[in-house]
């Protein structure tokens, strides 16, 4: 017998929420988390097994279990779905909103997809859902829910509130009620607080604003986020090319869609070439890292055979090998800055941004001030060192072409990346240090070998 | 006379805007403007001199123009306010929800900011705006509106609208109405559907949900942020150490609040050490970036001095030195995957963390991992290109060396910065690169002279 804590997350809970589902306590499960949040429940049972996850779940009320299925992280829940059979499945995403409803059919086969189909009930959320496998994961179609509510033009505001009332079960969060003409064509919003405000039979059409930003169901979803941020929405109608209103999207949608964006951008940047996080396996870590550091180790090593070429030079002035590190580390610094502004760029588009040509020009003034005021003051150094005048402007040149050359490279890189529809980000990454390590090094080697030999 | 053109947000309409400026056709301005989005007008009027901007703001509605100020990069309207006199500005503030006259004020010196507070007329504005510029800008009591609806739990739902009429002009989004005690505790929530749905008399204690996420005033914005994403708030409530209600936060601001802290990290991790963007001056843009330049030309001499000490080493076997860019660099490739799944986790803190040294045991069995894997390559390709097996031998272990050294580096560095309250990212840029140079010359040659001389 467990004694009787109250829900907590907590290592300690966890614990003894493994003992309650081994020994099949359900009362403990049931009493433990009464009323407590869906999210927080979620967080605890993301540190179960499968299949003690699926024991807790069973226990609970079924509403309460579909939202937290559909909030458990993806990896969790597809080993997750192997517990259960079709009609178990069904049952849940029948209590759901129907994007996450296909958010998890898309984690299925085609085959088990179609099972799990023929077990739902209700015809409106069958065909919600076949409506929206229709769309592309990334836009708008692919990220809108089929819950909403819309009223007629020609309402009044009574026949409002008894739409609302239909609807209640269905639509959990009600921001906006949407305006449509008799062909469902999106025509404005009215709030609730305006509904509440109005006299019972003040029509819509007199009560509407007709100043509704919506997005079409093909648009990119970096667009929508881009929308919604702009006009500061929480949620906002989707319509199709005919201006049909056929759905909504909610902020915590394109919350998820910039969490996402940020981290893979963060993770292209470092050379990270899975979606992984530290709490992974070894092996999972090992394989995401490996791809990017033999790419950079075969940098590496055709650099080697470059300097190979230069060994005699080399042997004379050991001194000139000693630079070498300060001009790869100086080319792959100033790369990475160049590439982070055009990332930065490219994630706040602008209409008004200048033509490539200006800010090519712009870059090339910055690169030629740092260029100056890095390369003078290694050569003062070096001067004050004593090294000998003609490696110390040898090493200064090179310094100084390198900051020119990485800054053109490391600008014009991510937005080739862009225009060629691949992430821009991954040209901030090894590449970039890889392409200018190799640069820099024949800039180096070619001035040293003219001016000295 | 500029023609009669419809608003745009394009270079051309910024144009004909210019033009009606500088020959005062307010008809112009009002006409073209009439029914746009503050936002769209917004992103034109930042192409403008803040002189042009002000003669453009003055033609519009009052409500309009203060939205539009509200938006305007912090930057701009800097330069933007030197242009108005007090009483002007308090003005637009009386318009403004308080969180954005607050930011507004907190531009000003101490001094202009008493002088515009005693041009705003409402006491109740006057103190909501006194209250809030007591807390900090990073925390919850610093993004916090005043503006929100609260009601007794004693009331019915008459007394309910009633409320909700009284406050519809100050409260411009009702998401939910806040439901407190006679002493203003907050007790729960309730939705305006809620309000609609249900007969006249019922009371709110009747009616209200208790389960309500809230935040404390001296909670970090990072915090609320995490925790309106976790429980996929549109607002949450703000309550003081004793449990009142003292404002809401709304999603808008902590889309802003994620924006800033990704380019933050976007920057640091690229060595810029201010916030700039591409469209800034060229002078800006090359102080931004030369701190961290220079202080990699520091890292860089001073590897030049470590390297120089072995100068008759590699006068003896030049090759020796050409391996050196592989060596720094595969230690910067891989410290700097290291350091971004620490940056991740730190993102995404879990309470089910592992411990540190559970941490680092398993960072240092993917180094092993990978250390073998890449140290193995380099040994198979320096065999098969003939290079002497003795040197081969060195350069896998310097490299083997180096894997683990810069793993554990870029694991501990980002972790112990974010003890010590300083941005992790910090960790990820130049400083990291430097520091792994330096380490990898240092274990590359001296392995290289135990082995050879």
């Amino acid at each position: 017998m467990i004694p009787n804590v109250p829900f907590e997350v907590s290592i300690e809970y966890v614990q003894l929420l493994r003992q309650a589902v081994e020994e099949k306590e359900s009362e403990f499960i049931r009493s433990s988390m009464d009323g407590v949040l869906p999210a927080d429940i979620t967080s605890v049972l993301e540190e179960l097994e499968a299949e003690e996850c699926k024991y807790v779940l069973q226990q609970l009320d079924m509403e309460v279990s579909a939202e937290i299925l559909a909030e458990l992280q993806e990896d969790l829940r597809k080993d997750f779905l192997s517990y259960f059979k079709d009609e178990e499945l069904a049952a849940y995403l029948e209590e759901m909103d129907s994007d996450d409803a296909v958010d998890i059919l898309n984690e299925l086969s085609l085959e088990d997809r179609e099972k799990v189909i023929a077990y739902i009930h209700s015809e409106e959320k069958i065909s919600n859902i076949l409506d929206l496998l229709r769309y592309d994961d990334d836009c708008a179609g692919g990220l809108m829910a089929k819950e909403l509510i819309k009223v007629n033009y020609n309402w009044n505001v009574v026949q409002c509130i008894e739409e609302i009332r239909r609807q209640a079960e269905n639509v959990e969060k009600v921001y906006t009620l949407y305006v449509v003409d008799d062909a469902d064509k999106l025509m404005g919003k009215v709030s609730l607080k305006k509904i509440i405000l109005a006299s019972d039979h003040v029509r819509i059409k007199d009560l509407y604003d007709s100043e509704v930003v919506s997005v079409e169901t093909y648009l990119k979803e970096e667009e929508v986020s881009q929308i919604m941020r702009k006009y500061d929405l929480e949620v906002v109608p989707v319509v199709n090319l005919r201006g049909t209103l056929v759905g909504r999207i909610t902020i915590d949608d394109i919350l998820d869609v910039i969490t996402e964006t940020v981290e893979e951008e963060r993770q292209m940047m470092a050379g990270i070439s899975e979606d992984v996080e530290e709490a992974d396996s070894v092996w999972v870590l090992s394989r995401a890292r490996l791809p990017w550091l033999v790419i950079g180790m075969g940098g590496g090593m055709l650099a080697a055979q470059f300097m190979g070429m230069f060994d005699s030079d080399i042997s004379l002035v050991p001194a000139l090998a000693t630079f070498v590190p300060l001009i790869t580390a100086t080319g792959g610094n100033v790369g990475l800055q160049s590439s982070s502004l055009v990332l930065q760029s490219l994630a706040n588009p602008s209409i008004f941004e200048d033509k490539l040509l200006k800010r090519l020009w712009k870059v090339l003034l910055v690169a030629l001030m740092n260029g100056l005021v890095l390369s003078t003051c290694v050569f003062v150094i070096n001067y004050f060192v004593g090294q000998a005048i003609l490696l110390a402007v040898v090493v200064s040149v090179a310094l100084f072409s390198v900051v020119l050359l990485a800054s053109l490279l490391g600008t014009i890189t991510p937005i080739v990346m862009d225009k060629l529809d691949l992430n821009p980000a991954l040209a901030s990454g090894p590449f970039i240090t890889i392409a200018n390590d190799l640069l820099g090094l024949g800039v180096y080697f070619s001035v040293a070998h003219l001016l000295f030999f």
